[in-house]
């Protein structure tokens, strides 16, 4: 079976994890989130790609959910000694090395694409994992801090301002110009199953879906399309992502994100047990669902998920 | 009193160290060799600077001589797990931050003369270091190995095969199209007393004096202009000048380095008193020279050579 993820950070690779293990003869093509990519010290972070691979790969600190296990942080502290900043974005020793050979990769003429796939050869995911596209694209997000309106990166958002004040839009910045990377629409077009794990329907799954080509090459695939809510009883369940669907209008209930995605593209939603009660109104807007345990406690939990996941697909495709 | 010196690495970087407690009221300037520069992981790499900077800074790792004191190597770790070399030049943690911080202004558009001066408001040297240029020059080494002569950045001739074939030349690819950095001439021109520290007289002062226009400056300063000889008893105190003297065709004693300076440019020479037969051969030359011991054992010692040094100088222009 040949399964398509389309995939942010944190909530991504730990569903990977689960559906690993409930799937382990799958042939797995990840479609990462690239709009969270930033240039730090001159270096290329691609964090979501790298909390992908670093999960799957066994170097992820199971902690934090990002960045390497065993960390220290010299580099980071002779930096700060020399004045040189961002101080609000933590990139230990270890991970140092992953954006030293990314960027001399890309330095050297490399796309990406090949970049990952040089990278994975040492962490052996178990999955083909692709960037969304080798061009790049940049989140911004619009804020107002002191009456004066103006659009920071993403990750400065999250990661410094801790979403503390409200986005007033999120726009991909060159999205519209991207491409998909090689091998992204051919997957797609391969694919017998596709799955939007509880990633940020805004600024994970929204970005990929930003790359003209990507969303088209997915609704037409003919194939079953089965979504897993990040919103659990109106909250999200880690993150800020409410912060992020607010921008574009969306509430935070689950019901609310499957009618985003639309039945045009969704053909399953998984909400959690606690929201038991809008299964009927999102099948009433054509998109099957069911309400199952949502929460990834660890992995077998999250293996159940991505079996219900493709159960449901099973049962679309029927 | 204004002093100028030409430095390489280790050499250099003591006795300046021994200069500033000999005369710690002096105005110091540095021209520092760029020539044993190197790009490594995408990273540019100034070892001489650095050296300089780091020992007259306090950071320098005091055994080996180069590199941080209190060093961890979790980058490098990484970058060999990657399969990226090369593993034979030993930058540790906190030294790469250095060379991040270098490269991203380099790459912002700043010449290295800027950098050096960014780099320098932390560690404090209490000199003025600059780059001999703020253009590319590069020393290769031809060597045979396997009946093939190829030519070999110095780095990979001097760490990796660590001198171990002849050198049958040494090139500093680009210093006849390098200028020499803003404020080289000038200093030269202020000087009051001009240094050559027991540095390599090829790899290290041989380069500075290869940029156009440093030698002449230095010739016509009308300045006195001692040298220290690092050679002693018909061996290099430190490292391995002799092959690199070899190419050029130098004997390695200490009236052949100062011979191969030349009356012309060099008014003083001191030797170590295992050398003071060499004394009137070299006086013979139209170098004054003195024999006084010359090793470096501690800052003590190395100020004594110092003063030595200036008192050769003052003795040259009365």
């Amino acid at each position: 079976m040949r399964i398509v993820v389309l995939a942010g950070g944190i909530g991504g690779a730990r569903f990977l994890r689960g559906l690993k293990q409930a799937a382990p003869d799958a042939d797995v093509t990840v479609i990462g989130n690239t709009g969270d990519d930033i240039h730090l010290f001159g270096l290329k972070v691609c964090p979501d790609l790298d909390t992908v691979m670093y999960t799957l790969g066994g170097g992820i600190n199971e902690e934090q959910g990002w960045g390497r296990t065993d960390e220290s942080f010299q580099v980071k502290g002779e930096l700060a000694a020399y004045g040189v900043g961002p101080e609000w974005f933590g990139l230990g020793d270890r991970d140092f090395a992953t954006h030293i050979v990314r960027t001399q990769m890309l330095g050297a003429g490399y796309p990406l694409s090949a970049v990952t796939e040089a990278l994975c050869a040492r962490w052996q995911p178990g999955v083909r994992l692709l960037p969304m596209s080798d061009d790049r694209v940049e989140t911004h997000v619009a804020v107002e801090v002191d009456g004066e309106r103006k659009a920071v990166h993403f990750q400065e958002y999250w990661v410094k301002m801790r979403a503390s004040v409200d986005a007033l839009a999120v726009v991909p910045v060159g999205a519209d110009q991207a491409k998909p990377a090689p091998g992204v629409l051919e997957a797609i077009g391969a694919a017998d199953v596709i799955l939007f794990p509880p990633s940020n329907p805004v600024v994970s799954i929204g970005t990929i879906l930003a790359v003209p080509g990507i969303r088209e090459a997915i609704a037409d695939a003919g194939v079953p399309v089965v979504g897993l809510s990040p919103i659990v009883g109106d909250a999200p369940v880690r993150g800020m992502a409410d912060k992020v669907l607010a921008a574009i209008g969306v509430e935070s209930t689950a019901t609310a994100v499957a009618e985003h995605y639309g039945s045009g593209l969704l053909d399953g939603w998984l909400v959690d047990t606690v929201d038991a009660a809008a299964v009927a109104g999102i099948e009433g807007a054509g998109i099957r669902a069911r309400a199952i345990p949502l929460m990834m406690t660890d992995v077998d939990a999250t293996a159940a998920m991505a079996r219900e996941a493709l159960a449901l697909a099973e049962e679309v495709r029927a």
